[in-house]
């Protein structure tokens, strides 16, 4: 059975599942359910930054320290330009190559097939059957930080936004968002020229105050996102980083700020689908051609299209049975 | 009486409508449906790509041509590295000051205000008063080309996707999804080394065919994007761009393809708002505490979110009226 297999940790059963996620999860939808309750004891990590900031090396060193540790770990990349799911280079190959053959490593790429629409919600079904296999880290590398299509943080515990020097125009390349969704920043390729300005540019965006994630809790202080210079080239600055990682998840277990972010992520999850069931079985309940009707008279600008919503809206009762 | 001064053109009335617009639209919602019949005669034009290659400086010197053929510009921008939206350094500044004092010209740029989210419909209402003032041209800047939460393919008629030498790992820093958005592709900062490398990397992707925007639509040949080499800094390859944006709209045009874009586009935007308006009248139907309830049993990882929508919406009926 399935779902013993994978909570067993059965590699070739969470492979085979994993992929029937990826193409169908209304498919295993049952298997889901049952294995959801086991999802809530692994460490989940993102890791995200532009193409070009070398997140998968780092991805790379990072799970050797873990390794290292004797933690197991499952790596997601939904990064079309990592060699993780795809994009490689041929260094990133042979760095790649000193993960597999370890047991204690699940690679998992996603597959984009031209389409990066719903890969949130597959993303999110794939960490959480790892989780239930028992992988005590979960890593999940996106590119894009604070645009991403697979949104971070409705899925990781610690994010880690991952900045490099000499891409674009310095400052410019730093996008204004990523503060609001770093718990550790790092500035990689600290080999190359450039790296001391990309840091400064990071501590001014701090200094300057910009909104961060953290929230305030009561009389808890906030977590100042750290910034943590690294090189996978010459294996620098990872076990601050890792110390760093571990520090958040600590910061995260003892103010119980966990359930926090638990419920703020769940809360996020829930509103979405439940939008999206509601409009599927209202889809099935409206004839086609009164939705093409609809669609023709806002195609001339005849109606505008949140006042057609409306028109079609007066026309349905809600009735709520809850005891 | 704002919407006839809108009308009119009349710039104070529609920098403060848009200032509205921004704020709360739900202030301005019957303004917009009268606005809205009148908000289909204008190119849009989106432009779009990573941070650095000098997107801001392409549409300065875009607009001059434009406003050389005697057509009149809005622009909106909604890249925080963009100088329109803030985050200039002095060179673009400078740039930007050159469009400044010209009645033709309408700049608008988005204040990000450290959240991404709602900026694509906020963006898509601007447009439409934009369109409803009369501007001839609209062209709305974003970042990110593909994975951007302001997805410039539910509103622009002609996405054109910048890239430049220099941004990372050469074919790595280009995004896999850019052929889905893009009708054209523009290499600027030609003056650069490296622009024939990023030529080729995106003519390579057009030849393996890599799934791009363009549909069959019965014998009408498939619209292929061209590459087009700018240089804002020795002035090269803008007039060439401006005619690869007429022609590709020229081509939408001719077809009658325009047609079916707007239908795509219609279709999107009706699905979106109908989901979200649907969801609000559910949640002022059901008590807050069934909602904390069950985001309390999910936190508690007791039952899986889609469950949890599946069992709250098994209490919910539909009733549909329709003549």
């Amino acid at each position: 059975m399935t779902v013993q297999d994978i909570l067993n940790g059965n590699r070739r059963a969470i492979a085979r599942f994993l992929t029937q996620v990826e193409n169908n999860r209304d498919s295993v939808s049952r298997e889901l359910v049952e294995l959801f309750p086991y999802s809530g004891n692994s460490s989940i990590i993102g890791i995200t930054g532009a193409p070009g900031t070398g997140k998968s090396s780092l991805v790379t060193a990072l799970t050797k320290k873990l390794r290292d540790q004797h933690k197991t770990v499952a790596i997601v990349a939904v990064d079309p330009t990592s060699p993780f799911s795809g994009g490689a280079i041929l260094g990133d190959r042979i760095r790649m190559r000193e993960l597999s053959g370890d047991d204690g490593v699940m690679i998992r790429s996603m597959a984009t097939r031209g389409s990066l629409g719903g890969l949130a919600w597959t993303t999110q079904d794939m960490v959480r059957v790892l989780a239930a296999a028992g992988y005590d880290v979960i890593i999940v590398e996106t590119v894009g930080a604070g645009q991403s299509e697979v949104d971070i943080m409705r899925i990781a515990h610690t994010t880690v936004v991952v900045e490099a020097p000499g891409l674009g125009d310095g400052i410019q390349a730093i996008k204004a968002g990523i503060l609001e969704i770093a718990d550790i920043l790092v500035v990689n390729k600290d080999d190359l020229a450039g790296a001391d300005k990309t840091e400064r540019a990071l501590k001014s965006m701090l200094e300057l105050g910009h909104p961060t994630k953290s929230h305030q809790y009561g009389d808890i202080p906030i977590w100042i996102p750290p910034i943590v210079r690294t090189s996978t080239k010459n294996n620098t600055g990872l076990d601050t980083l890792l110390e760093k990682i571990n520090g958040h998840q600590q910061h995260m277990n003892q103010y119980e700020l966990r359930t926090a972010l638990l419920q703020e992520q769940f809360t996020l999850e829930f509103n979405k689908r439940l939008q999206v069931t509601l409009f599927k079985r209202l889809v099935e309940t409206v004839e086609d051609d009164t939705f093409a009707g609809i669609i023709k008279r806002i195609t001339q600008y005849e109606i505008d299209p949140q006042q057609a919503v409306d028109e079609l809206l007066r026309a349905v009762d809600f009735s709520i049975h809850l005891e």
